[in-house]
């Protein structure tokens, strides 16, 4: 039997999604706590493999298990197991074609930047900042070369084993809200560091340092070297991932970073 | 020379505001950075003495020191001194007649609680949860009774040092946002555990337990075991200090707690 779980976890608590020697990956956490529920040893397979800091509001994970469990064990049974920075929300028995990885056909990501010139506190770790003043305007006009299908080597880290460089960006947006800018990308695939390369990018534009036309020259000159340093992962949430229509997860078309919650 | 500090935390990576023998309050953290820029041991007095694991998004503190700095050391300059979960928002140069606690005359807090039955994980330790529905109309009904001047003993921690459990209660208003209930509270003082205390009566009231004028009647009794048992720190946040109109600081007026991030 193949099951499928939403998960949700704050990055900054472990050491990146995949297992690691002394277990503080995300995996970790995970396969111990389903085997908990299973009572015997699990692998599970995830959309995406998230980087160290890098959080998750909507990632998807499968594993498989012949054991028999009622439908609230997946989802309250394990978050009685997990630690407090992960929970399962959702949980789904799938066909056994059914891959977190390999049958998602494009994912979404979005990065939440705090703009001020103090750092945050409260939010430490959950958004990333930048303290000099970010033109948005100028950084959407950028964002709108990005869209469509490109090779994006210049935003591509050095250790990335994709086969190609080359993505289809179907989103690529830059909003302000009061004292955040919100990234939004939607795309095939990502390239590993991919999307902190384009977030240092766009701030270099947004700050006045290059022109909006010069991700155009990045684009075309596909060389890692002239675009801007990696950003920091502390804002960037995986917030989506889309599979064919013949899976319906509970999540589909849904995108959440962190809540909404009224200022005064 | 007297200086005014407005100061945001994240409560979970601390023991509460004060300082511990450990070094492990809110307390400790600042004045170990203040000491670093002043040249000297540094004593600071706040607003509001939070407890372990509730956070401050405008927490008010006053130190004294005799070392001129730039006015920037004493953001810029002690954030660089401070761990990532404290940060100061703006100081500014005060009569030697302020204190932060003892001219405040009134405070504000707001408490945020996830209300699903699945836990937080992405806002783990920074928002309360409660998995039952609640029915906020109800909240807000018996919330409407405790506004005014009231003996709140029914609300009062028995390890409470206040002289008197009678507190003007200015506001207390429950409001729904999405999954999210936001409790706002504004009062001349509050007692030890006495919102935390409130927020579990008034859960008690949204999920049936007991009609709206069950709060009236706590009151009336002043009987602190007849109410609800103390609610979780992890959503309580100290959101404004008010002074009076002669020291005019720049809070003044603006509630915050976690910042608005828009929902797709």
């Amino acid at each position: 039997m193949r099951i499928a779980l939403g998960v949700e976890y704050a990055g900054d608590a472990f050491l990146g999604w995949q297992s690691q020697p002394h277990g503080r990956g995300v995996q970790d956490a995970l396969e111990q706590a389903l085997a908990g529920i299973c009572a015997h040893p699990v692998r599970v397979h995830c959309a995406g493999r998230t980087d160290a800091g890098v959080h998750a509001s909507a990632q998807v994970v499968h594993f498989d298990t012949a054991s028999v469990r009622p439908p609230g064990a997946w989802v309250r049974g394990v978050n009685a197991l997990l630690p407090a920075a992960v929970a399962v929300r959702w949980a789904v028995e799938i066909d056994e074609d059914f891959h977190a990885r390999y049958r998602a056909v494009a994912r979404r990501y979005r990065y939440l930047l705090h703009n001020t010139p103090v750092r945050p506190a409260l939010l430490a770790g959950r958004v990333g900042w930048f303290h000099s003043p970010l033109d948005v305007e100028r950084m959407a006009a950028a964002a709108a070369l990005l869209r469509g299908r490109h090779d994006f080597s210049a935003f591509r880290a050095a250790g990335c084993q994709a086969r190609t460089p080359v993505r289809d960006l179907y989103q690529a947006e830059v909003t302000r809200h009061g004292e955040y800018v919100v990234f939004d990308f939607h795309a095939d695939g990502f390239l590993h560091h991919m999307i902190r390369n384009l977030v240092g990018a766009l701030c270099y534009v947004g700050k006045g340092k290059h022109p909006p036309a010069w991700i155009g020259e990045l684009l075309m000159q596909r060389d890692r070297t002239r675009a801007a340093p990696t950003f920091m992962p502390d804002g960037l949430y995986l917030c989506g991932v889309d599979y064919p229509a013949r899976w319906s997860l509970p999540d589909e078309g849904r995108i959440i970073a962190l809540p909404r919650i009224p200022l005064i």
